[in-house]
């Protein structure tokens, strides 16, 4: 439990743009996999489902300051279980890492897995600089987040840079510097790619921007679900949020009524926490720990289970962020449609929430202050709250 | 007249890998135009070919330290006479501008001129960063020039960020973001294209890089005589002097024996300097004045002459680094092949290199210590000595 809260580039629903931290998740996140099947079978076999490595980069590849050359270790995953060798110029996909630990990502990207055999394809994701165990500085992240100085460098133009040498690197070495390279963006471990907009933002834009900018290196780019013009002045800011809502509103089977309670909620949330005795009323309703509570972080936080449902609404049961059912914005719905919760605003809500935060059903409150991260995706913020970042590698 | 010694990727004729000054010109370089006549034309009906304008440019366009944010004031020069204007979404043709003074570049650039009245287009030329009036740290050339840490910033990838960053700017507040864009590279100020490596290297390689790198800003690139390739590790690094030598071995009315005098004339120079008054003998016999001579010193301004008259081998007498004949390969080897001089190899080399350095017949000596810099390619130096710069450029 905790509060996972994310970037909003603006209102869902009702509320505002609201730049929060996407850093901030779960803190009893399974580390085990009972994701996609497929994942499963492979990992299940007593092989390793790859290799992992470490490449020098140069700190930044775009200036010669005597500090440009300062070098960090750059972890990456590789398997060669399928690949066809460097003589039949067998393919090498390459999975080009976002923020966060790769060996999460690997381990949600069953959609290279599976089709790596078919193709021969030796298998390799690479970390983004800054994330994981991909830190420079020593790897000492006291150093590397402290501020702009350091922060500085972490930028998309940079690692997509890192990932072009370390691939250029890695074929020379492996001798294979005519097999073809598709790279991919995308976090869906499972056999089919699904709407997954925040998350595949980075990553899924990363391998359409590697493509654009090397396509010396990058004979393709398997770009899932990517908002390569979601950008500021360019799409409207709404466009994000607007998905989510729809996924709620017309997905399938979910309802008016879905939508229109939730989008009801915020203001009777905060009309009640005004009230005497309403902070304690809402923490009643939603079991928030005694520790804290707010209505502005009540309502983060089930933005965030609304955020994330939306974003990992898989037609199985899986566990990228949290443990959820198949079709989980579904379950959200059919808990807020419930009839035995009759008018009761926050008693469906918090049916809702309860999907996403405690499907497992072991918690018995949830702490509104927990900042865990346990994808090491800390500096997600840095990147998001900086637009130039962005427009730069977006535009630029 | 003056040392105009170049950068040699490897042996001109035989002599061996030296990076050195391109910086080095003659100091009576004149500001007119003698050259193509097309440029002649426009330049004499009494108006200006283009108007001065300066973008605020960002020091760093790809990390984001505090020292990332400085700026400059990036020089560009316009001309909107023949432009059919944002309505009619006529084209904007840009000069990627390479190692030196962007009018210099601007005034010997008769092609776009030529071409911009058939397709209605407007004329841009931005400086690279460094060079010109573009010079970084406030236009101070003691602190921008002064060592690594400043001049890191003056990189290949970053001039390319320049211009994607200005084009943009620039067509939004024309109102002309459905123009299209074609990048040109190429020094010939005339009506066609001639073989032009060495100057054409950066700037038409950059057109070349542009339109790889910002497709979406460019929707073409003239890149004239682009030697793409021609970086450590892809193609031998000879083959920019082997071209050369060709130039005058085997071009059109060139001779054999223009090439063995040349190849033979090394030894000669160095033997000769090692006998007892044999630097006297050589300054005597190539009018070099009092103040310094030694064998190499000789030789760079030799291979000066060389380098240039190839790279400037234009079929009408041209003006772009020195006043120059039409085709004044064939006539340096006219001047060696002269049966009036006998075997005096140094009256041959002498005449020829009298073509290069006093065309005006002006010059009494040359001033082997000549460093002026009349085109601002000062820090082309650095970047040809930091390899990675290109290669970064050229692989990544």
């Amino acid at each position: 439990m905790g509060i996972g809260s994310i970037i909003v580039w603006c209102t869902l629903f009702s509320l505002c743009y609201v730049p929060i931290s996407l850093a901030k998740f779960t803190s009893k996140f399974p580390s085990s996999i009972i994701g996609p099947e497929k994942i499963t079978k492979i990992s299940s076999q007593n092989q390793p489902l790859y290799e992992t490595k470490y490449f020098t980069q140069i700190l930044d590849h775009f200036n010669y300051n005597p500090q440009s050359y300062q070098t960090f270790q750059n972890r990456y995953l590789i398997n060669d279980k399928y690949w066809g060798g460097a003589a039949k110029n067998s393919p090498i996909f390459v999975y080009t890492g976002n923020e966060g630990d790769i060996e999460w990502f690997a381990q949600n990207t069953g959609f290279m897995f599976e089709t790596a055999p078919h193709f021969e394809a030796l298998l390799v994701f690479i970390e983004h600089r800054f994330y994981g165990k991909s830190i420079p500085y020593g790897g000492d992240t006291s150093i590397a987040y402290e501020n702009a100085s350091t922060l500085g460098y972490l930028s998309s133009t940079q690692a997509l840079a890192d990932y072009a040498t370390l691939i250029i690197d890695l074929k020379k070495n492996l001798s294979a510097t005519d097999s073809p390279v598709v790279v991919f963006g995308g976090s869906y471990g499972g056999s089919t790619f699904f709407l997954f907009p925040l998350f595949a933002l980075l990553l899924a834009v990363l391998a359409a921007w590697f493509r654009l900018k090397y396509p010396h290196v990058a004979m393709g780019a398997l770009a899932s679900s990517a908002p390569i013009l979601n950008f500021e002045n360019i799409t409207s800011s709404y466009s994000f949020n607007n998905i989510i809502t729809q996924d709620f509103r017309a997905n399938k089977s979910e309802s008016e009524n879905c939508y229109k309670v939730i989008k009801g909620s915020w203001q009777q949330i905060e009309d009640t926490a005004e009230q005497p005795n309403g902070l304690e009323l809402l923490r009643n309703s939603f079991k928030i720990c005694k520790n804290y509570i707010s209505a502005s972080s009540l309502e983060n936080w089930l933005q965030t289970a609304f955020f994330f449902t939306a974003m990992t609404d898989y037609p199985t049961p899986s566990n990228f962020v949290q443990p959820l059912p198949a079709y989980p914005v579904k379950e959200m719905c059919k808990a807020i449609d419930n009839p035995s919760s009759g008018n009761d605003t926050f008693a469906k809500l918090y049916g809702a929430a309860n999907i996403y935060y405690n499907y497992t059903g072991n918690e018995t409150c949830f702490d509104l202050l927990d900042n865990s991260d346990p994808h090491g995706m800390g500096e997600w913020t840095w990147q998001v709250r900086n637009p130039s970042l962005h427009y730069n590698a977006g535009i630029l």
